[in-house]
């Protein structure tokens, strides 16, 4: 079981954080569009960015912050343009908007971690992010996770946080154990406005812990979350990862790995996991969350190969939406994500439906098997009042893979391939 | 210029083929459904197939078959049924298969390749294959390419099928130069019946070269063609590229490259990129045929990787549907292909549109780019009498990345995605 507890608040419910999202003037919509997230003192910084070869300005900038110094006290986001493929111009920005800021907030721009969403090739609109900059510092509050988070959305439906709490301390040693707290803000990954690009997410942390071993947890969090999602196999130019640890609960430092170093890791591990589902469920026209459990591989990575194969199948991703049971493309999408395994060991299971076993196909109820997916996709939002307000990630549809005997197993997650996935991608006419 | 001219007979056209295609009763929808392509004498034999661990039996078959041997004389393929996650007994009837159509022919089993298209984990219905076998056979003939053709394809709009035709002979020598051809059949990658698979290409030729070098041509080939298309990213458990070369040209035997080998094997691979491009303009729902063009990589393959990534990219060919220039997905997706570049070089041409320069958006007449996408996709099928008669893949959407100064080129080709995909694949209903 979870050795932690769900609570609100967001990335200000670890100890020493606040936040805020306003309106600047950057998205023609007139909505929040400039987020800032603050440590009441410098925290541990980690990173992790896209690995694409055409990077957004904002990801050079933390990139080259992050390698001198493992450390910063704010992250600011705007939301409305990319500052991708804005050349030396783009870069320049970036600094002038951490001088900015680091004069706002009173600190060096040293401390100062930057994050960008919008339209790919436009440049920050520098005057209202110059003006928006002092509002958005007077902003900052302990209950601000919220407006952060609105602040950094797009096309989103619906805005992505968490909040979750532990205790750590030295019992063995008569220690008091004290709450450490982890809390997450994400967005993406829609890209409806032509060249819209991003999926992002901030985690902040009020435990004591090492830069070293935060940027390896990190690291090994992202690769069993948002590494591990896929809406439409894009990657963008601004993906960013970004985690914050300060210290705050004043619990003892976590210096190297061990019991609580793994509780840590676990619980960011499981907050950094909500972000992506809440993301992966968001996905363009999706109806449902759809998870991949993969067992029986040669190790993890194979496991998480296969799963993120099928969970990011054109074909495997029409059938859910389709609500059909169709097994034969779960298997062909297995067998092509270039891992190794013997087709006679294959069993493959839709919920609790078994429609495949070793290799060869069961006789299953097919009509049960596809109200299980017009259920799932039924209970998928949240209702009140008659209105969608919310989409759940609780529930998703299972695809459970078995290909052997190996001891790696791995997750993904994905979402169904709807009309309406088209519609917005092939519809915004420029 | 191409050193060849197009003819007409398909896999007929080259010397010494006959071919047939009957309905045997194998498809649910009564029309045609298994193909025999018969070489009057043995032939050399080379096949390319599918990398998926989740085999049809046919493509074990074959492998066998060509390991042990490396020629032929007949291509036998069924229509209905993948034969496809059905364990042993699957092997079991690729051998009576064989033993049977053997039987008819005269020949030796061991002279026999297989090859199977349809639903996943159904075995070939044998009694009607059994009682089919004959009637192929019967109807084998010098002209019949056409109906084999058509006997191959399962949800294709289109037939598929292409003959070329050049001279090669020792001309310093003094010997007459001689015609040699090449013809080939395609289908595929219709998936609209739920695990419905498979790729299939069979080529003719009259040369007579060496096992080794043929099949060397013929991977190399691959790679420049069916390697290089992408309808939705899922290779099937069926894929196969079967090519016979049975010497009736009369043309002095080929066994070492050099100019006769080039010139065969640069025809050779027009012959499989006619037959995938027609593939990928078949795609499900698909409104025209695109084509990538990569330069200044580092070399061929990190070239044809970058084509592929963005030939492949949904976010890509919405856009195309959508008649929409949107360069930031191009370059997005030529960013995340996993070939190293430095994007301060990246250009994106689309036709005749310069639309990003240096790694920057440069002003462009958008109306007119749109204009242009919207003129492909309307000459993009071929009408007569006020119906479309069929597809035209000469005339594809042209998206040209250049990435550096790199002497690395490369090509691939996609099909937009079209609100009518989702529908063919999420509304068959099982």
């Amino acid at each position: 079981m979870a050795d932690w507890q769900e609570i609100s608040g967001g990335v200000t419910a670890p100890r020493g954080y606040q936040a805020a999202g306003i309106t600047a003037g950057l998205k023609p919509s007139g909505l929040p569009d400039l987020a800032l997230i603050w440590s009441d003192v410098e925290a541990i910084a980690a990173g992790v960015f896209t690995t694409s070869q055409v990077k957004a300005a904002c990801v050079d900038y933390c990139r080259q912050r992050l390698q001198a110094k493992h450390s910063a006290r704010a992250i600011l986001c705007n939301a409305g343009q990319a500052n991708a493929s804005t050349g030396m111009q783009g870069l320049r920005d970036t600094e002038e908007t951490a001088e900015i800021l680091a004069r706002e907030l009173n600190i060096s721009p040293e401390s100062i971690l930057l994050a960008s969403t919008g339209v790919i090739g436009q440049r920050i609109k520098m005057d209202a992010l110059r003006s928006g900059i002092p509002k958005v510092v007077a902003a900052l509050s302990e209950t601000g996770s919220d407006a952060a988070a609105g602040a950094i959305i797009t096309t989103d439906l619906v805005t992505k946080s968490i909040a979750l709490e532990t205790t750590i301390g030295d019992a063995s040693g008569g220690l008091r154990q004290r709450p450490v707290r982890i809390g997450g803000i994400s967005k993406g990954s829609g890209m409806i406005h032509p060249n819209m690009a991003t999926m992002l997410a901030f985690v902040t942390c009020d435990a004591a812990v090492s830069s070293h071993l935060w940027q390896q947890m990190l690291s090994r969090a992202a690769d069993q979350s948002f590494n591990a999602i896929t809406v439409d196999g894009d990657t963008s130019t601004n993906d960013s990862l970004i985690a914050l640890a300060n210290g705050q609960s004043r619990t003892p430092a976590i210096t190297e790995m061990g019991a609580e170093a793994e509780k840590l890791e676990a619980m960011l591990t499981a907050v950094c996991q909500h972000l992506a589902k809440a993301i992966a469920r968001d996905g363009e026209g999706a109806t449902c969350l759809i998870e991949v459990q993969v067992t029986g591989a040669y190790d993890q990575a194979s496991a998480r190969q296969i799963a993120k194969t099928v969970a990011g199948s054109s074909l495997v991703k029409s059938a859910i939406f389709g609500r059909d049971p169709n097994w034969g493309r779960i298997a062909a999408a297995a067998g092509r994500a270039g891992v190794n395994f013997e087709q006679d060991n294959l069993q493959i299971k839709l919920g609790d439906f078994l429609l495949l076993e070793n290799g060869q196909p069961v006789p299953f109820d097919r009509a049960a098997a596809s109200a299980y997916l017009k259920q799932i996709a039924a209970d998928s939002s949240v209702v009140a009042n008659g209105m969608t307000k919310g989409q759940r990630v609780d529930n998703p549809v299972i695809i459970a893979v078995n290909v052997g005997n190996g001891h790696g197993f791995g997750k993904a997650w994905g979402c169904d391939l709807s009309y309406d996935y088209v519609k917005i991608n092939a519809e915004y006419t420029t």
